[in-house]
């Protein structure tokens, strides 16, 4: 059974510690073969019964996983016992057809090429993932468009915005995510075929014609050349995923301060004993956060090893490749785990609406500082009335009062207050649905696809 | 006197150090500030009389930019002090006009801008110091097309490819860079304006009006919202730097092992006292490899921190901003040090092409194994054929014979090699000049540009 | 003047800043070659009088400290240029002395050593910060012993404990922390000194001498050998410094949780514009916790460049020490800056006794429910109780009741509960004094120091 | 079947993937369950009969690990479905004493105890393996004590030292790793129990003594206090495997550089298939250096991830334990696969004192040009001799003829140079055995051990 280690698959995904186990890794491997042989037979380079006796072998249900794997500790490489067993299977059915196993590649063209064939697939499952949680906070972002909500700023409460607003500003990355992601998985899902050194120099001059076959058969970009040492377009895929783990970082970060009990504004999902503790039987943990959050602390230094192992000596590094190929894997089984929790979170996340409203009214109206100061500014100026204000605020926590009533108080006592400013323009100020709207109407025109 | 420390100055350049100092930072944020002020007075929400004394308050030569930064760290952010500075500076000469500084904005706002201001300053430097690279380094691949030269893997040598080959694989992803960079840039030199928490409240309902008049003022892209905590076109940005350090370090990695004594194949520019020992007369350090190698280790860490800083909190973070702003200037500095040194390295590198085919005469014909191997192949089967070819590799090691010569006995030796083989044919897989011509042609088409 | 660049600035200290900048490494290096020419004279090696020479010119502001470390950049260390100039400041007043000057020496033992002694300075005031947090907590400790206050886990109300407690929980490894500096530093604060390869060949058979001389007189500890390539002892004290800003990130992020409004259970002091925001007067940020968890974001990734800087080749590496010569100080001004600010913090830091308990009650009684189900368990089996408390906790939320009344109805309702379980223990499961003065009484013992 | 993802497996060993892999983890659990039963029989809190009970139930055998490490993932912890089947299993064959399973712990005591399980057996393994390398190296370093071997610095020839020098300067490190290793260890290995909070609140006021009793039970360090989220001592241990990592790798560096054809001076074993390629025939690849290299690239990052997780919420973290928990055994699987394979590099090492010297000849006595330097220094003064060597060391290339000759001549045309240093001490300069003795001896003193 493929399996990764128990705190690796508990961030991750069944499908996604399949899609890069040892079977599934074989088999991509197997397929590149597969699609070699049948590239160079169509070029007239391996006799056309070849490369149907290697494609036949070419299952992996056939071949032991794990003991290829293991066999590939010693000899520096999993290519060289899997093309071993490879040939042995093809001589069993087919003596000729075995010379022609591997012909003209070298062990990082399959290798590299399993890798992409896996993250092509898991970028596919991400992509699910990632229409499915847009999907589901659009949703409530159009229900709760105009509820009203604190914006905070360095975890103190600044203003009141809209639940659709604050939404927006979770899903907008996401949205942009998905667009990055496919531009660089575009560049980046492309064959390596280069042989020993990058020239194919097995291959004579049909080189660049059996690499856009075997592109083209594996559904791959063919590349400009060889990218055995240059991984610039590989890690720069690698290097969305990590930003797209940010943005669900950000997202989880977000939704946990708001699940705290003295918050209450949102809840994760619960029920079939999601999120129970063994000694507390009250708790109801936001597990999924928990799980977008543990990636989100681990996929940056994934990145940073994909980066640091770059630089690759001449034309095959001692280290650095090994290094990124044990890596990637990693970082896309994160990546898999923390956009497919998120979509759970997403699909079942709670709205207080009641609970939102409290929080803002519980600030006396100690948020609207800066609606008044604004309002006072143009009689004032501003820094008097940036002080005024910053007065006024100090009074409304010292003394419990609503600001509004201090307000109306200040320009009461002030006749350029009093004459420039009416009553209901000053309580226009303060007004909590009127914020709320008026930072839903901008959530709104961007919630509108433009694609 | 603007500064880093020491050794952040040894390993960027003058021009970077100034680039993201105290006045550049300043200059730029009052830039901000001027171009804010001039917005809102066309929109009509500022008195066009104060844009004008406030835009003619806005150098940064009339403010003590150390002791703004130095009280910055009291008040919490830069801005603060550098608000209250110019209110001071602007009131000096129109009082009323005073009232109007940084009308709707917020500390964010005009520091993330100002850190946009001073990345795009940075951004031609690099372009400038990577279409140098790429034109000397193509000028040597040019010239020495076709000499021969080892390909290396796994720090042995591996095949005979040729100079004009190598030097492409270092030129391809500078190419790449260039364009992913002007990409990146291209979304993220955007303009940041959001007031307090990303609403704009202050404008009422133009808002959008004034950030396009903004971004138009300073040249950059109008968002489509404030992105205050949502970080990822900015962040995608500093990815690509850290990319483009990854591949100038594998540059310098080769080159550094190039220059070794025992290899001697090429050497990075001397004189003027460069790369001298302080101990050892005869040194002559590979230096600006040296630099190139030393960002190469730290980038991928500030890269790290960028995407950790990420999950920041609701609508301004507490920290994970701060750490960004820090780690940012640092990622500017060390590319443009980096790419910078390369610049000089690649206008100044020799060559050695007698040097090159000397270490390839010494392997006495090892590195052709491959291609014999395929020869016999044909024959032989892949199998039989590699045996052989590993069995002739070892006694040309033990018995210092030219591995050709033993090619040549084994041929000799069996009827059926000597029957399809004919002598042209096994000599020619030998062929230094040959291989290496090959190589050339390959990297021919690619130097030839597309666009 | 020396300077870091402004964000660096803003999350460090004045001090640090100068302790690590140009005049300041100047003057470190020069207090080498002052200590390494009177070693070499007690040796017989150096004339005294030019040791008394050398030592005479070593003085930084008879320097050009910044034209020295720009001057470093071309020659490729900054060592080169300083010699220069001090020999040839030396000659000025005793021209055979200038022959003597670095003698036996090689720019990474200045260097390495300069660093040391520029870290051991920062190491002081890191402790006496340390200690005034320490001292400050402890009294806030102290006083607060009993005070109840909730604990959470996964951001979620988990039991009832104590002040005393929880700060002890951020005391504790801040003490630990003192000790394991002491101690790394006790290895790592160590003379480099090995000349070109680490042989000190020039000194011939008195090289030991020479380097145990100079360690004293430099007050540093006397090396086993040169350790130009053997970074363990060194990077080892880094890594403490950022197991430092770990624990210190973590009650920065307490603290700011703390100090939401929602929760309000502390708060950071506040005056003299700390904290204040450009744009919303009634703003009082947690700029002290902002700074830690800042630093704490960044230093992570500090300590991993150091480590990937340790494989150097050879002798001397290239690039990597370079990189290590560059993070280490960006370590050291984080690791000041985190302290310090985390030290004006704890002095200031306000706790409410009256929020924590209003937090405590909010809950009615939510958290008790591991107490209760642990009683009931003695007579239901764990199993059962933990259901029926899980059920229980469901209507305290559903129906706002307290659930110790729920419990009290479930004990009447349940004949074995009854008599095995008198309503005085019932209620002490719900007692928060209680609670708070067990966790007090744990923190009291630990508080006690034992040293 | 236990794994890790295959090219997890690929850096590491078949014994570190068992070690924490899920059959692994969850005996470990159950031994910490069976543990505290047995404390707190012990202690009269709970039947001895069912302490008894428990214990006869732990043995993960009898669980399906692969199902609840998979059933962890929707629950949010491992512990929770694993004590659900214990108390299942508990039940089966003692009804009552299914009651005392877990009791009074929490999910975090369970699991973190078992990692400390999981990990000391690790650095047994670890421990083991740098005693075979250290063995290895110092019965290579006494071989070849004075044998004359380049010492290189920034990639360049530097001087001439011996393989004893060269090689102490890998052991060094090393024995300081373990010495370090153990000392971390000695704190880190700790129980962790706390119950939910970190009180302990179930067990009253026999706490301490329960903690006592468990930590004896399991041979670990009885703590000071919970460590739920003060993950210090923990981390410090981890910073200590990034260290050793770290020495690794310039280990394998170097062996890597000189294994190069072109250098040639050592060589890993081989033989057995490993090192092959899959495309050429003649490759010997280093492949365990391979190893090496890509754990030390990765470790760095591994340590930055347990750093960035160490700010954890209150009394336990929402993601950053968990990011922990996997984290943790990458970075031992990673230290264990580096440190064996270095034991078996080591143990096959060949060194080729022929081509050493021929490395050094072919040099022409350039390195010796700092010995001759300093020999004229007390003639002609520093910079003068300095000067001078520079001048004969450009002739000696471009000329290539021995540095020894001109050194001679410009001794000869010099009057001073030729009255104060005669012919012997001129040659003694250049002598090869003397420069590889002296080192050699400097090598002798610490290659015996001193404890």
């Amino acid at each position: 059974m493929d399996a990764a280690l128990p705190f690796d698959r508990f961030l991750s995904t069944h499908e996604a510690v399949l899609g890069f186990g040892a079977t599934a890794l074989i088999q991509h491997m197997l397929d590149v073969e597969a699609a070699l042989a049948k590239a160079q037979a169509d070029e007239g380079i391996v006799p056309t019964s070849a490369a149907v006796a290697i494609a036949a072998a070419c299952r992996a249900e056939r071949f032991d996983a794990q003991r290829i794997v293991a066999d590939g500790a010693v000899a520096g490489t999993v290519a060289i016992p899997l093309v071993k067993a490879l040939t042995a299977a093809v001589a069993a059915h087919d003596a000729p057809a075995a010379a022609w196993v591997h012909w003209g590649s070298t062990s990082q063209d399959v290798i590299d090429t399993a890798m992409v064939l896996a993250t092509r697939a898991s970028l596919v499952r991400i992509d699910a993932a990632l229409d499915r949680t847009i999907a589901a906070l659009t949703s409530h972002a159009r229900a709760h468009r105009d509820t009203p909500m604190l914006a905070r700023t360095l975890l103190q409460p600044a203003q009141v915005v809209s639940v659709g607003f604050k939404l927006l500003a979770w899903i907008a990355p996401l949205v942009r995510a998905r667009r990055r992601l496919h531009d660089a998985a575009h560049t980046a899902l492309q064959l390596q075929l280069g042989g020993a050194v990058g020239t194919l120099s097995t291959l004579g001059d049909r080189g660049d014609a059996v690499v856009r076959r075997v592109a083209a058969e594996l559904g791959l970009r063919a590349p400009d050349g060889a990218w055995h040492t240059q991984r610039d377009d590989w890690v720069a895929l690698g290097c969305e995923l990590g930003v797209l783990c940010g943005s669900l970082g950000k997202i989880a970060l977000d939704i946990g301060l708001l699940a705290q009990a003295e918050v209450g504004e949102m809840a994760e999902p619960s029920g079939g004993g999601r999120g129970g503790s063994s000694a507390m039987p009250h708790k109801r943990n936001p597990v999924g956060s928990m799980i977008v959050r543990a990636v989100a602390l681990r996929t940056p230094q994934r990145v940073a090893t994909l980066l640091a192992a770059m630089p690759q000596e001449h034309e095959r590094g001692l280290g650095a490749w090994q290094a990124e190929l044990a890596e990637w894997p990693q970082l896309m089984l994160g990546a898999e785990g923390a956009v497919h929790a998120l979509a759970d979170v997403a699909a079942g996340l709670s709205i207080d609406a009641a609970r939102m409203r409290s929080n803002i009214d519980a600030l006396n109206g100690l948020v609207f500082a800066e609606a008044a100061s604004t309002l006072f500014a143009g009689v004032l100026g501003k820094s008097a009335a940036h002080a005024l204000l910053d007065k006024l605020a100090k009074r409304c926590v010292a003394e419990r009062r609503p600001l509004r009533e201090l307000a109306h108080e200040a320009r009461g006592a002030d006749a350029a207050l009093q004459s420039a400013i009416d009553v209901q323009a000053l309580d226009q100020a303060f007004d909590v649905e009127l914020a709320a709207r008026r930072a839903g109407a901008l959530a709104e025109q961007r919630l509108t696809p433009r694609s």
